[in-house]
Formats: C-alpha cells, sequence, structure tokens
C-alpha cells in the first residue's frame, strides 16, 4: 500500500501566493508553458522539489475541549486515497512560499474540516511536536513515499461543526482513550497514529 | 513598598474544598474553634504554612488574539493594594488542596475579570514559564515578601467582556510592544514585568 | 496496596533551610520540642500539612541519549516501600520552602541515583508536563494515598553511573518501547506509568 | 545592507545525500552538465528553489550552563558576511533531503563551532521558537533578503572549546542580560536579536 502524505492541494495553483514578490521570470526549472507567475510550482515542478528538498508541511489533530480546556473528543479523519482505499488521518498540508505557518495551518484546517469548524488555533507558534517523514521506512515513526517532509503539529480546538470538503470523507469523534488505541493507530497512514498519541501526551489526555 | 502576591481568596474559606475528604479533626495545627471542616485554612493557618512550605499558584496573562492565533493585545490588571497603592499586574492566586489547576486556573480568571471574560484555557496543563517567587529579592527575578510560591504561568485568550471583581480595578488593554516596556514593566510588582515578557516570548509577540 | 509519592526525605530536618530567614518562633503549628529552626517541618506537621495544602513535587524521568540527544535507555527506579513491596518508580521529592525547583532536581537525582550519576539539568524550567497527585484515585491519572501533590516532571539525561541510595535499590535501563510497555507501567507506582508515556512522548519516542 | 541568513553549505555538495535514494536522473530542474546524483543541488538549483518553496532551518543559540542547568553565558557569533561586512549572529543553516532535524542541527553546531565544542542536543525535538524569514522586512520579526526561511531554534549547551570553522570568525561569551540587550540587538541580522531574546526567556533568564 502506497503511504503518502495527504496532498490537500488540487487547486493549488490559483490561490497559492500571498507575497506575489518580485521574482524573475525564471523560476525553479521553469518549464515551457507553465504558469506565468513565476513563484508558482507546476504539479510537474512541485514533483520534482519533493525528491530534492525537505518539504515544510503543518498538522493538526482537531479536538473538542470542556470549560476548563481538557480535552474530551478527538476528531480523526476518514479519507479516500487517490487509489481508492479509505484510511483514517488528521488534517495535514504543505506551507506554500510566502505564506505563514498561521496562514497554512488555518488554511487546511478550513479544507479539511470545512468552513463552519471555528478552529480556535493556539497563541504559540511552538508545534508540540515535529514529526519528520522520510520516503524510507524505520528512520523515525514516520513515513511518506513520496517525499522528506518535516510537518509542525499542533492540537487544536475546534467549536462549531466539522464539514469535510475535498477528499476528507469524514470527521469522528472519539474518546482520548479511543484515539491512543492500537486499533485505531493501525489504521491510520505513514505513522500519524504515534502522531495523535503524541498529542494527547502533550495535553496530558494520554494514559 | 510591600511587594506581595496577591490574594484573592477573602472569601477563601466558604468554597473551599472541592473533594470534601475523609480527613481526621486534627488539621494542621487546628487552632481551638476553628473551621468545623478540617481541610479548610484559617487565615491564621494559612499565614503560619506560607512561612514553612512553597505554596502552589497560577497565574495567567489575558490577551486578545486574531483569527489565525497571533496575540493582538495584552491585558494588565490595575490593582489597589491594602495599603491603596496602585499597582498593575497579572491574573494570579492560589491552589487549593483538592482543586485542579485548570479549577484554580479558571477560578481566579474569573475572580479578576469577572463572568463575562469568557477565557479559552489552553489544553496543555505545560505552564510558558514556572515562576518562583522568594520573600528574599534577588534569587530568582521574582519576589513575594510574604511567602515562597512557585506559580505555573499561562497565557489565556479572553473572548468577552472584562469587568473585575474584588480588587482589581480594571483591565487595560495594550499592544504586544506596550506590554513588554520598561516603563509598564517598572510599574508591576514583585517582577512581573518580566513574567509578561517571558509570557510575549512564548507567543512570539517579543521583539 | 497503599500507593504513595516516595519521600525520600528522611534527613529532611538537618539540611533543609536554605534561606534560614528571619521566621519568629511560632510557626506552622509548631509542636512542643519541636525543632529551634521555624521553618523546619516536623514529620507530624508534615503530616498535617500533606491534608491541608498541595504539596509541591518534582519528578524527573532518567534517560541516556545518544550523540544527537536522542534518547536511547530509560532510568525505572525500583524501590522497596515502607512495607516491604518492591515497586518500581522514577525519581521524585519534595521542594522545599526556600529551595528552589532547580536544586529540589538535583538534589532528589543524587539522592536517587548516587553522586557519580551526572545528571544534565535542561536550561528551561518548563516541565513536559505537571502531573497532579489526588487522595482520591479516578481525578487524574495520578494518585497519592496520602496527599495532593502536584509534581513539575522533567525528562533528565544522566551521563554517569547510577548508584542508587536510600531506599531505591536499584535503577534498571531499559529501551523506549519497555519503558512504555502496559507491563511495566501495571508495575509503577501512583499512575507512574502514564507519566514515563508522557516524558517520552515529550523527546518524541512514544510509538 | 543585505539581510541574509548565513548559508554555510559551500561544501555542501561532497557530503550531502545521507539518503542515497532511488532518485532517477531528473530532478528538480536539473541542468546539463549538473551533479550525476540527483539528489544534490546546484547552487542555481538551490537559488531557483529558494524563490518557490519556504527553505527549512535550524537554528541554535549556544549557552554554557552551571551544574543545575541555568544559563550563565550566551555565545554570539561574529561573522563576516559576503561583502565583507562583520554581523553578530547565531549558528543557523539548511536542513537537506534526507538529513534529520537533529542531524542538521548537529552538523552546523560543528560547522560553526568546531569539532571541539561538545554540544549537548536536547532530548526533545520541539524548538524554543517556529522563527519564520520573509524576503519582505515586516511580516514577522525575522526577514532575509533571499528567501521564504522556517527556521526550529533551539537553545544548546556548549561544555567544550569553541573555535569557529568557516565565516564564522568568533565567538564571544556574554551574560544574558548583555544578549538581551538593545545594543546587541542592533547589530544582529535579520532579527536575531529578538531571536535571542526569545531563546533567553525560553530558560527563565530573560528580565
Amino acid at each position: 500500500m502506497a503511504v503518502r502524505t495527504p496532498d490537500p492541494d488540487p487547486e493549488e495553483l490559483p490561490d497559492e501566493p500571498r507575497l506575489p514578490s518580485d521574482l524573475g521570470a525564471s523560476g525553479l526549472g521553469a518549464v515551457p508553458g507553465g504558469s506565468s507567475n513565476p513563484a508558482w510550482l507546476s504539479d510537474f515542478e512541485l514533483e520534482a522539489a519533493r525528491r530534492r528538498l525537505p518539504m515544510l508541511y503543518v498538522e493538526a489533530v482537531p479536538v473538542r475541549i470542556d470549560g476548563v480546556g481538557q480535552v474530551t473528543d478527538v476528531g480523526i479523519l476518514l479519507r479516500a486515497t487517490s487509489v481508492g482505499e479509505i484510511t483514517r488521518t488528521i488534517v495535514s498540508g504543505r506551507v506554500r512560499y510566502g505564506e505563514t505557518v498561521r496562514d497554512a495551518l488555518f488554511r487546511h484546517l478550513e479544507n479539511d474540516l470545512g468552513p463552519m469548524a471555528f478552529p480556535l488555533l493556539p497563541p504559540s507558534p511552538v508545534p508540540f511536536t515535529v514529526a519528520e517523514y522520510f520516503p524510507l521506512p524505520g528512520v523515525t515513526a514516520f513515513h511518506d513515499d513520496r517525499q522528506h517532509a518535516v510537518s509542525l503539529a499542533f492540537v487544536v480546538p475546534v467549536t462549531g461543526t466539522c464539514e469535510p470538503r475535498q477528499d476528507a470523507l469524514e470527521v469522528t469523534w472519539m474518546s482520548p482513550a479511543e484515539a491512543a488505541s492500537d486499533a485505531l493507530s493501525a489504521e491510520m497512514e505513514g505513522g500519524r497514529g504515534s502522531l495523535v498519541r503524541l498529542a494527547l501526551a502533550s495535553v496530558g489526555a494520554l494514559r
């Protein structure tokens, strides 16, 4: 089974660059007939870059909290992969050129949970862990066939209603104990079962 | 000038113990005619304990955040001391016997900011710093004439309206730069100017 | 089975106060014939205080690390309880009046691991978690028959040889996977199996 | 004055890929006559990538600590820029494809402080802050003419002797107060004066 970091950026080109920037016309191996904005990456170029540079990602474990901040539920996504398999995952996506980590986190939360999720992004820019995904399994707990990705992972309380868009089929809310179980972990792709446990540990909700 | 950790617990006895507990009648130097619940501390006993044990405190720097979690404003309290001086401080108070850190944090936020502040307590139990207050100035950046207090300090976004109760006169909202200034720091008691700076640093809002 | 926070302070009185302080003769329910230094607590007084105030503790999970800081081994203590049972635990002890958290951590590391352990205390005062022990099981993951204790827990690399003193019988070094196992967790007192997992999570060594 | 993230990788090509990897010959805009290992980036390709993708960096503030972990001194580097100016900075460099964050941190510490510095890398993979450098000044506290770089920043105790290699001329040890001063901050490039303050705050050494 191909294990991949979800790439929820099919429409990446249209809204990509927030810093239109003063870049010259020659980009990263600009392809003939490529996008006219040199800060955009064609799919072809992005594939090439994935083989040469670590890609920066953000990930979020959505949670529900009670009145004193204690985590009561964890949101796990059900996603259909490109080959039609169903896997479980969390909110995940790439940071674009010129985009802040916070903006990327917000964008992917909205993409994966819908516009009514009302996520509460944390005031601190410090992730609960840095997850390193390598193409070769076994270097760390995390792997990704396609690339070397370094992911800043956050726990994000959501207060609204989740209606996944794109390829995330649904959000399942479960107790911290269920989310940390071996059964769930086995269903998660790329080692994200470990990531969910680290997330729960960071909020004191792992036993 | 006497520098003290605010003690916003005048009504401490009535609602103290959440764990009524199975304690025997002999408490911590139980005074004749003292409270009938042995887990309550009389004012006299609390004063005595302050001279013999480190007291556990929680403190909170209230902030306002924007849609992606970035801190835009910092709430500083104006407080009248027992001798009528006006000082600046943050939310601060003791953790009681049987009370969780989260419950203590919520109780003091409500005491100092009023019931409509709607604080968003963080999912993580880890403070941004541990502030150690000693009776002797100079041991650390923090001091408290009255006791050895160890404080778990948190940044807490508030979303509602602050109407201080008790001896906090008012909450002033200011920019991170103002809150970190030497001028403000000089007005804050017990070294809490440093604490505000550490709070801002923890959210990446100190320059 | 009585579950307790280890109290490795039999010799507590002699070397207690680092801040000799200007305290008057009347302490926290000073007992007749008690210590002449009013900042010392007699055993009797300490027992009484444990029933009335949260006690501040520090705990440490000793680890061995490789050249790039990755945790390779975790040190678990074997300890004989006062009733002769053998349990597994970590470094743990009370913070005294006038003592900094760092000094308390160092003192308990030396008490439990011996003078040749050469622990490397972390530069940051922020614990990986705050463990709240309540007399009543179930409030949190942690409990302590004897008291309400709030513990600042740290991961501490040690570089020397551990020769436990006092009531710690021996230190067993094990892999992160073994240290996180259900089998080990079941042998640990007061919920410290969970604490070891949170420690491993904080260093990215939990799967 | 051109402000840049130091790029201490002149010899980057020879020892780059730790994951030799199974990549095909066509890389990220592979240039004719380029390196035979497709995971290497030519200088030209790296320049192009810097204009299209966020680059992942690690940074380290070297410190000396006392026996209980308290920071006593901060190491600031003196560096000659490519145009002969002298600036102050900290340890900083890019994470390569296939390299772990820990390995990158160690490599740059050794490059900038020499082989006898004996840095103690922290067991936790969590940085004290995530510094985002943008080509456009003002987006965050950090900027870099040349690229969008996202840096994971760590405080690293060093125990040996620092003998900078490459373009770092010397390491100056100073007190936390000096390192946090406005005077020093003004001499530091790209906003790293702020980064040093955040580092000091994270270890409780900022007042």
